[in-house]
């Protein structure tokens, strides 16, 4: 049991605009995310959704959760910039991120990597094979060498992103391509990890597999705590400065030629 | 000598405003900078300045620079958002860039790196001294173990920025602090050399050690040759989507149950 | 509390040989130690020593390790060669590992790293001060951004070692140095962390600080669970050959021209 | 053209001992490697082969060597220890090391990596397809985005190595496996470079990209020219002290009660 407190952020349009996609997630594709967690004993768990207010992501919800994981596809741009921005602030405080499949894609991931993100990718209904590359990450407990999804739509490389922290799956695909599948990345005092299998239109979040990965990886996500992040100024970043009569040890005295501005 | 094409761009506005620091750079920041490429061979080095049109960064400009060398302090503000946006670009198409000293509060570092990039800083003219730790590093070519700047800024941890992809630098500051002075990352195709030493109040820039770290540099962000960015429309980052039609290997047919959605 | 099982290694030469020192440990640096893991919820904590037979690392106390820490200094070239192989065997299976101050110079660390793991260093009663530079790190739990050793033997770059995979503290010295104080490394299944404060002539390992770093990496270091590591045959490390019958996916018949070998 | 002193290793036993063999390297896989770096502007290549005196690799000839390509397979055991230890301290001093396909169970390149590098493998001529998932990097210079080999031994993961530096290329392979192909390292003052493509029974090292991708690895583990690797003393690695009569800055007196000890 643990008392880590998720939220479960969906874009939750597909469910309600396509019959069948509905009809694999009746719940919503939170619906069945947070349900995974229960599964595997978080007792904190709440989901959010685009078309509440403020996307659900108000102030007091951030500030409740340790970990967010984020669903998005076919509505990123329709989601609000100083949304982005809190979330974006969160992470960097400490508050932990997993962002799954098309999610890649979403402006809070982009504004993180600071690349584009973009990746190859082909819907063919293709077998995918994921292997544990890195089997002493915490997000690979429990898992055998490598899990199969025997349907998926497909992601390749390059996929355009930062080196990642950990590379701890890479995917094999059946037409052909491989793709880095588990990526960790750390931002302020926040850990991310982007995990790809997914799409609508498969019940890629009722498998059990899937969700123990997505378990795994709340635990590791959540706040370390740490050294608090230095926001020491209404939640925008900046310096802290340290004036000269704040060294910590002492600077000798110089006879500077160097201009006192401000 | 090379003629790797280097832009050295510089805010280029103490310079002007206050006599010590004009006289200490009569050619400007950008000036001394641009000096030192020619000094170590670079045969083909422009600079650009702020205040002229499009900051000096136009389209052409752009798309015939190979490094980009950045340099600005106070007025990080009045950078124009779509030069930013077209310099993010091209880094991604593979434009090395290297950022000096308080560049490191640029709109361009910071979309580049997702964080904050805040630090701690002192003005108390004491000693820096830089260590070399990835010694078989190109940039470390042709240094010592270590060299010294016998007064400067301060600069300490924590630096909120993702984890470099190589830690070439670490300095030691006489009041106490330390700071990851060199730091390598990767963004795309473009590689990004961030550079500690400087200040618009002392002749840094006037220095030969701090002049071949950065002639280093630029030969290492070069761009290296490897495979185009996946830039594919009209310079916005997307998708690179495989049909069905054009699965690299044979994809065996399924009797799927999925919805076939656009 | 917490039932992972450590394993306290020290040398237990200095304590016996130096009336101070033997007075700064009475029960040994190991003693030490182990008392600071039990303050912080560890109830399997036991010890071991380079003078008992098999330096006390038996088969069945390894197997029965879950972290090994590790304290040594002037006799690193008493420890036997065939217990160094077993703690190998046992890292890269999953055991995780904390190699302590002169631990660094180790058989055991140097096999892992595979450098000569060489340092400056020099004894005069000078200041440390550790800054946390990975504030998202578990090892950071509960730390402040940084914290002091008001006397110290120094070690400072360059540390010949492998690129950290996490850079967790950098330390800054009164006599003008910097060091990579708090380094993690994985090695097979195993979490490795090197952590720099110690030496025999310091009751640095009564610290309350102290104590909390080696707390927080034992429980860091703990394996993960992750898949097996494939040793398969008697502890030596081999391949996993998979024979052409054995193909997880089928592989076109070629009429291949190469010659069929053994 | 460059004149980087290239050494290309070969175990030279398959050749004579199988007639396919000898077919597809009539002048032995090193002089295939080293045919093709000539082609590619290297103008100061040897090659070396086991049977020789000192295994070709004497102190003088590997005092004038910049970049070894090591190619073994079958006879790694039958290597000298004395030989290894003398390429890992040239290594560690700043030679670049190239290790090809089945040198990843050579003496050497264990002994720098500090792991077993034990893999999956396959025999069954099946098809590898070579991403390139690091395309800023200098070994990915002139390549496309992927590069296929028609038949190949499959090298398949958990490869057991630590975190590369720089992960350049990951392999899809038809069987239903996948691999990290290009990996870079760097030990002491030495860059390696792991690249995965070969076998014994394919004219590999007679492809041209495969050729492209060896000369652009010499290219790039050639010295940096760096501070030099801290050996003092008759090639052995060492700590360097610094007495407390040459700290870099004044350190305070203090009426310490530590011991003086030796």
């Amino acid at each position: 049991m643990t008392d880590i407190r998720v939220t479960v952020w969906n874009e939750f349009r597909h469910e309600n605009e396509n019959e069948f996609i509905g009809g694999l997630y009746p719940e919503g594709i939170h619906g069945a995310i947070a349900a995974g967690l229960r599964e595997h004993g978080f007792t904190n768990v709440r989901t959010a959704t685009l078309d509440e207010p403020e996307h659900g992501l108000t102030d007091k919800v951030l500030a409740q959760t340790d970990v967010l994981v984020w669903w998005g596809h076919k509505a990123h741009e329709a989601v609000n910039d100083e949304v982005v921005q809190k979330v974006h602030n969160r992470v960097l405080e400490g508050m932990g991120l997993i962002v799954l499949h098309s999610g890649h894609f979403s402006k809070i991931f982009r504004k993180l990597m600071g690349t584009s993100c973009s990746l190859r990718w082909r819907e063919a209904d293709e077998k995918e094979r994921v292997w544990v590359v890195k089997p002493s990450h915490p997000i690979a407990q429990g898992l055998p060498p490598f899990f199969e999804n025997d349907e998926c739509e497909m992601y390749g490389e390059l996929f355009d992103i930062p080196t990642p922290d950990d590379l701890v799956f890479i995917s094999w695909f059946e037409g052909g391509n491989v793709f880095r599948s588990g990526c960790t990345f750390h931002r302020g005092n926040g850990k991310i990890f982007y995990f790809r299998p997914g799409h609508e239109t498969y019940p890629m979040y009722h498998k059990p597999i899937i969700r123990q990965v997505i378990a795994n990886a709340a635990r590791w996500a959540a706040p370390a705590g740490g050294p608090a992040y230095p926001y020491t100024k209404e939640g925008s970043p900046r310096h802290i400065a340290i004036n000269e009569r704040q060294s910590i040890e002492p600077i000798a005295p110089r006879d500077s030629k160097r201009a006192r501005i401000g």
